[in-house]
């Protein structure tokens, strides 16, 4: 139907889409146009209206995780938007639905962990196939959602719920999932206390999403300056890790402690602070390998563990939650010409606590 | 009643033993006397049939885990022996009762951990009160099992089942324990993959318990040296961990990983070998901490974690269990003035798989 298709070309070819892209390793965004593939029976096409940045775009950009990247890529993998198009065989979504989508487009869909909805951890020989910087089943680059249109199989697209603004909500995508799953996944809950360390993009879903799930949450940051901020996001109690005392009055009390930090901190002080069988869930990734001391482990049964993202179902499952409890993100957002001014900021961890950046303007 | 207490005495003061001692530091273990406290109304004293030497009992009395210790030193917390009095209030063992004495004599009681059965963890003032080279709640130094009694509350004794050697029992209470209890939290059962790092006195009670539990075993040894052994004791498969084709051909493989090695090994590749949502536990303490590389966690929801032996109630389960199963340590025995080159054939790993004291011998 070219009639139906129309509203969403910008130019002749109807899969030319434009986007910021950075075009070699540690070279600035810039304007540019991509081509989406052509949507088949399976696909949906989505209208982009907002665009979460996330970290990990800047890693990848930077080439800092050291993957060299299928440059130029256009990151974004906290996508936001409304249905234009689908596929002649798609059943989960019609034109004018708010979808989104997060840090996969595509899995095997055939190994165990797919058939058992945790497509983060495909082990099939496509893997799990990231938003952007990785290559597809059509052997094409995947490109993110620093663009105006993107189009992807139907059930890799999730539904956000009608009572969160989809600015507010793209980062539920990655920041959220990311959170959400982990404290899903290890049982936060009433009666539990957690502690979330480290105050920024991911942390701050942490300390909502904690919070609305009933358990005790504490805050772990460098200092008290968001103590304020923490307070009222949802934290019990809000403590520096700059101040020794924290780790003796802390020591033995978490069942469950996720680390956002990045950082090279010393994780067997964190360690300290669970109680017997508790669990310290690494999210953030280091450069380098973390020195964990046995011992730390062995005289309480404890854990140190990680968590990527989540799966299809639960992160539809986080985002009914959400919208449950009206959780969002605590957003700023920006025109398009403005990313690599809020890539500083991000890295100079000025940022409340998310940037979204608004596709119309690109 | 002194007439019935006067088999148990050997000297003019009834409460005097006849003990194995490291005097010092690093000094060779010699016979002396000790004094057993004078049995209480809950205590029971038992006679002494053996004793197992675990290697912690090496660290403690070489100051290898660095806290000095109460010299002189009566090492032992593999006890197997038979009741020989019971304090007034006893009930729940009668003269002739066959029973055993782990790692811990005594707990606070009170603390959460305590009332959960997990004594081990205790996190009272008093503190999971050791075997030996702790101070119990009378302010006295414990003595440990190369002894021929031991006076001990009796809700802190064992009952060893009837269909089991008190020789070859006797190791049960630390190494069958340390075994048991990460093999039974984790689940190790039908449909479970579970590898046992190191066939020594710890992993070949690994293999026996995780194949009675219905686990596929693994060994993974540096070399192929025991395999047959390894085998025989119930492993499904063998692997050679000086071979690089090892991690290769295993990756992804096991839901449960025992690491029984003190050594400091790679972890990292270890850690490769566990499927998504897989956990490794670490048994030993290395003297340094280990590397982890949070990749290795993240991509894959694993778990690194510690486990310390076992709550008294878990202790019984496992002796219950090892009884209905047949289950016992592969031993030899000695005589206690072989004590000492025993030390030195363990720290050579010159044993298959425990060196157990006779105690008459002493």
């Amino acid at each position: 139907m070219p009639q139906a298709r129309k509203p969403t070309l910008e130019y002749m070819n109807r899969n030319s889409v434009p986007a910021y892209a950075a075009p070699a390793p540690k070279a600035p965004l810039e304007r540019t146009t991509i081509e989406r593939r052509e949507p088949g029976a399976h696909d949906i096409v989505i209208d982009i209206k907002f665009a979460g940045i996330c970290h990990s775009d800047i890693h990848t950009v930077r080439a800092e995780w050291g993957d060299g990247g299928h440059f130029p890529i256009v990151p974004g993998h906290e996508i936001a938007g409304v249905v234009s198009e689908v596929g002649s065989e798609v059943t989960r979504y019609a034109v004018g639905d708010r979808v989104g989508v997060g840090c996969f487009v595509d899995s095997c869909r055939e190994c165990e962990n797919c058939r058992a909805g945790l497509q983060q951890y495909c082990t099939g020989e496509l893997g799990q196939v990231g938003t952007y910087n990785a290559v597809g089943r059509d052997g094409v680059a995947t490109q993110g959602g620093y663009s105006t249109h993107l189009v992807i199989d139907e059930n890799y697209a999730l539904s956000i719920p009608d009572s969160l603004p989809l600015d507010a909500a793209a980062p539920l995508l990655c920041a959220g999932i990311t959170l959400y799953s982990p404290l899903a996944h290890w049982k936060a809950g009433p009666g539990k206390k957690v502690a979330v360390v480290g105050l920024g993009g991911l942390g701050h879903m942490g300390v909502k999403i904690a919070h609305a799930m009933g358990a005790e949450v504490t805050v772990l940051s460098q200092s008290l300056r968001k103590q304020e901020d923490g307070l009222r996001l949802g934290a019990d109690h809000y403590y520096a890790t700059s101040d020794p005392e924290t780790f003796e009055e802390l020591a033995n009390t978490f069942d469950l402690i996720v680390n956002t930090v990045s950082a090279q901190l010393d994780l067997n002080a964190y360690l300290g602070l669970l109680r017997t069988d508790g669990t310290l869930v690494q999210l953030g990734a280091p450069e380098h390998p973390l020195p964990v001391a046995p011992f730390a482990l062995i005289g309480n049964r404890r854990s140190f563990a990680g968590s990527l993202i989540g799966g299809l179902q639960e992160t539809q499952e986080m985002l009914d939650f959400c919208g449950e409890h009206g959780i969002t993100s605590e957003i700023e957002v920006i025109t398009a010409d403005r990313i690599n001014e809020a890539y500083e900021r991000v890295l100079a961890s000025d940022v409340r606590y998310r940037f979204v950046i608004d596709t119309a303007t690109i």
